[in-house]
């Protein structure tokens, strides 16, 4: 495993690999792997002969400097998991070669970067698409995987990609779960224990608004309503946003009947530490109880970042 | 040569020539191809393997519809043009290639992207960047070749591939001219005979900051000044601005002396077209009579866009 530290030794081993006749997988990190990530790596290696991962804290899409401060960072143990792994290139720059002078040059997506996570949170997703469409860049042709945990995310990347004409194809990988049903998330680490315990709600008022979908609720904010009464119900918990909509373009229908896929999006804070995670709208439709789909998925869950 | 008409064919194109070890030289334009552009073209073929020319009237960076409709197009002679000059390959892909939907996705360059033209067209230099991003993504590695005539196109253009870490290396062509010294440009073509006439103006008000900067003035205003009082004197011009800047970026400095290399300038309407033109500010100096340099580059200028 070769580690870079530079922007041009970063494009010139995918490049290298390119003619040398491999496909390249890149998976895009913030460091401090966990299973999720591990679950993407894992993903890509199995899918192509060269795997890049890269690891760097992107100081442009923190909204909030104690944010950025507090982001857990652990480079060796990362190194680590990336070589067990089977990961050809570690790209791992400092900010100064990110940023070596003030960048003037912004990347917005209009539209899908507005609501939810953009309306909370100023700015991130110009710095989430900007330093995206630089590992893009830096690195060419090949695949991008990322997780459906930052659904959002992925849905501005996507957009980003093909609307800039990247050769890059973005692969959406399933959110991994601990057992109770927290998706996993580098932020967990910052919870308290009575926090991480009421933190399953996020995915209990999933399975409430999936499980009204699945009988037939067609109307968004009744979806919503149904999520954000289980949200009020935990008092260690103070809701953002709960929604329902359509996958594609996160915008919310007039009713769900018109959309194929449907999302459910939640952010709720646990003290200080805010935390998102999502689900598909459909995900409990035709099962006998309406759970165990979503049940089976904390057994076979794989992938997310 | 090869002529594609989709991004995919274009990537392939010169991703399969730097495979079998080309160098890749890209010449980007809005087509109408004249001796301006001829000589990038040729400047790209004698220094590259393998040279691409795009040909793409790009409706994002027009700011008026009727300038969009006016400006010439001719698709034959510019692949002619092309063919004879030894190209490669020429990507004309149609609006519904480049914008198959309407695009979410804008680059913005801050500062150097505002005053001047920016002043003047608004979104003119978002449309260029995100047009010139989207080029430069499905190029991949490359040389692109930009002619000095747009100087403040080019110091976006640089500075969003800087910015984006783009495998992209930005050359400078100096401005082609006519005899009389006007910079060639697809817009002459809209002049009548009377205005055609009059549109030395632009060279003239050069010159004469120029010769002024050489004489020894080293305030931007006063350099401006004069400048501008050489369009005030042609009754069919009117002057839009004139300015003495830091060609790094654009900033007009207190004093000329603080800065290196200078850049001059100018934009006027003749009529119902409105020309720029710039010029090395230090071009004069050290001349006998403060005009010989830039008489000799009306017989040896070379390349611009």
């Amino acid at each position: 495993m070769e580690v870079v530290r530079t922007v041009s030794a970063f494009t010139g081993a995918l490049a290298a690999a390119r003619r040398q006749g491999r496909d390249v997988g890149l998976v895009p990190t913030m460091g401090a792997l966990h299973a999720g990530h591990r679950s993407l790596i894992d993903r890509a290696v199995a899918a192509h002969d060269h795997v890049a991962v890269s690891i760097f804290v992107n100081p442009l899409q923190f909204d909030r400097a104690d944010d950025l401060d507090r982001y857990p960072r652990d480079l060796d143990a990362d190194l680590a998991q990336c070589a067990e792994a089977g990961v050809a290139t570690v790209f791992a720059p400092g900010v100064e070669e990110m940023y070596p002078r003030r960048p003037l040059t912004s990347v917005h997506v209009a539209g899908v970067s507005e609501p939810f996570e953009g309306a909370t949170r100023p700015g991130h997703f110009d710095g989430v698409a900007t330093v995206v469409a630089k590992l893009f860049s830096a690195a060419g042709t090949c695949a991008a995987y990322f997780g459906e945990k930052d659904f959002q995310q992925l849905v501005v990347v996507r957009r980003m990609a093909s609307d800039l004409s990247m050769p890059v194809r973005v692969v959406a990988c399933p959110t991994v779960r601990a057992p109770d049903g927290l998706a996993l998330s580098s932020r967990n680490a910052l919870l308290s224990d009575d926090e991480r315990r009421a933190a399953t709600v996020l995915w209990r008022s999933l399975r409430t608004g999936a499980g009204a979908v699945a009988e037939g609720e067609d109307r968004p904010d009744a979806v919503a309503r149904v999520m954000a009464a289980v949200v009020a119900a935990e008092p260690l918990a103070e809701l953002d946003y709960a929604a329902a909509v359509d996958a594609a373009d996160l915008h919310v229908p007039a009713s769900l009947s018109d959309v194929e896929p449907v999302r459910l999006l939640v952010a709720a804070r646990l003290g200080q530490v805010r935390l998102i995670d999502n689900c598909d709208g459909r995900a409990m439709a035709g099962s006998g109880d309406g759970r165990r789909p979503a049940a089976r998925r904390l057994v076979h869950g794989q992938g997310e970042r």
